[in-house]
């Protein structure tokens, strides 16, 4: 297997990145593409120990950058650590891409150079989310800020795809974000794309409001992209507040602050249940082929897991199976009932094939 | 002073909201009404020490319970405690109403008998948020799932007054809810309210992501009711399991309990800073009178403080305050200008008048 990493790509690259890039090489025994400015990537790579690897390097003289328009840059950049490791994977030279840079970029490359999946309206970005039950898988995370009905379904269905075949979930729940329990609460968007769930032949359960994601509810939370990353965000940033907010009530009382350190174990398990590194990354889905987003932020360990991410997304043959979900019919009869609007409420997937 | 309280109202009603209500008269010395069947609130009445105090019962002979939907249960129940005591506000036998009874219903009795106030579009339920900082005002935490421009410009205006008025923040820096910080990200609504709001002559800090909300970058959060619910009930859920991920972790250390023990009071205070209690409630505004909705699982605190904040409210002219608004024009002329879609970028609401 051959894994392409943007090593230009992420807030530390590109050291972090080659490091990542040579810890996921050794630990999985895969073949990793470096793709960047080869002679910044070679002094990188210099300082490991590289014996018996396979770390290629594939020169790109350009970056885009994490502020850059992604769009733009895309087209303006042709030889973009991005554009250049994203045609390795069109032209079958390489069987993943991952980069941990600007997300809006790796978008923008992978609809470019390697086309939607026929059949998919929409892209998502999607995430990791940890609950207190383990993990959920979150989608759309930022790609379609104003979404239709039958974008979430195809989310949905996407989704399910990876949860069973890469995070190992069987039947996964799947759940639509919405404001209340009842089918009749959402907004119109919800509303219609709900109907269109509770008939896609998916483990749906329902709508979960927000409290239920933190709380595990569903294996699979779909949201339009606006939503989606109100929520990544928010998370993330309250999970900080909270900490910051304990770190500072403690410190105030000399006895909780040698409580604090007794309790030291137990709050290094709570990050490490919170942290993204474990991770890794998460997929662009409905692009035709493997491209795996991390975090802008990866640390080494990041990086290292997203690789791993990659690698099961291959062997999981996510690709395929959202394909042939595509060519058994199933999208095509649920979008003839999206048109008509007013379907039959008879399943239109079918029994699920898993 | 007199304030309405819904004695039917919350979760653990009627003891807790008559317990609130006694609190209530006696630490601020007002009169608070309590609305509900007669002899159920005598009896709890008399549970407590009521002399010297102003705690007169208005007769209700029904109750419009959490799980009914509002706007049907409104229109059957007319003896109902929230419609009952809607009325007193409405005829000038009250200041004010309180309830922590189901808030689509106390929005549904607020519109068909006390009515918006004359030129707003749609009332607002909103809800205060703890930050880092301190707190922030959040809204539509519910009311209306899809919203048009104008709306989140009057909710923003709204919010501002009440927070200058009755939270006590001078000129309120105002942000709006997006997913990204420049002025081009957002759902087509949110780019539009951008827009308004940049001309609005409030303080406008501009988009607000996810992250931003609990580290108090802004005093009054924007958004549509179907995000700013998510937003609500998302953090009161992640906080509840990033709390429980630590007792868990706690718990399986002998030296971690042990240190938690000497933490307790640090942890004490962090619930406090996180507690709805001491907030007591949020006003939904947007009608034409004070009304103030406590969260359904108010304990007698969280009802004394919610009376305490429907008192601030009267004390603060905040009604008289948005109407002065509108009469203004400043309302007037946004509307003129949203409604050409292409006006000129000159301020339409002129100099904030704070």
């Amino acid at each position: 297997m051959r894994i392409v990493l943007d090593a230009m790509g992420g807030d530390y690259a590109p050291p972090v990145a080659v490091e990542g890039g040579v810890w996921a090489a050794r630990e999985y025994g895969i073949e990793v593409i470096l793709v960047g400015r080869e002679e910044e990537v070679r002094r990188e790579l210099d300082k490991h120990d590289t014996s018996g690897l396979s770390l290629p390097i594939v020169h790109a003289s350009q970056v885009i950058e994490m502020e850059e328009y992604p769009a733009a840059a895309v087209k303006a950049k042709k030889d973009s650590s991005m554009v250049v490791g994203m045609k390795l994977v069109k032209h079958g030279e390489a069987d993943a891409f991952v980069s941990a840079g600007n997300s809006g970029g790796v978008m923008a490359a992978a609809l470019f150079h390697l086309g939607r999946i026929r059949g998919i309206k929409r892209p998502a970005l999607s995430t990791i989310y940890p609950t207190t039950l383990g993990l959920c898988f979150l989608l759309d995370v930022g790609a379609n800020t104003d979404c239709k009905p039958e974008y979430l379904l195809q989310f949905a269905y996407m989704g399910a795809v990876y949860a069973e075949r890469v995070l190992g979930i069987p039947n996964p729940r799947v759940g639509i974000v919405s404001n209340g329990e009842e089918e009749t609460k959402g907004s119109i968007l919800v509303q219609e794309a709900h109907q269109l769930l509770k008939k896609s032949g998916l483990n749906f359960i329902g709508n979960v409001e927000g409290k239920d994601i933190p709380a595990g509810m569903a294996d699979v939370v779909v949201t339009d992209g606006f939503t989606g990353n109100v929520i990544a965000k928010l998370s993330e940033g309250l999970a900080t507040a909270l900490l910051g907010i304990i770190k500072e009530e403690v410190k105030r009382n000399p006895l909780a602050t040698l409580g604090a350190l007794l309790s030291k174990p137990a709050f290094d398990n709570v990050k490490r249940r919170l942290d993204y590194a474990e991770f890794g990354g998460a997929p662009l889905l409905g692009v035709d082929g493997v491209v795996i987003v991390a975090h802008g932020r990866s640390n080494a360990k990041a990086i290292k897991n997203a690789v791993r991410v990659a690698k099961q997304a291959v062997e999981g043959e996510m690709l395929t199976a959202i394909k042939e979900g595509l060519q058994a019919g199933r999208f095509k009869t649920w979008q003839e009932s999206a048109a008509s609007k007013n379907g039959s409420s008879s399943p239109v997937w079918g029994p699920s094939p898993h």
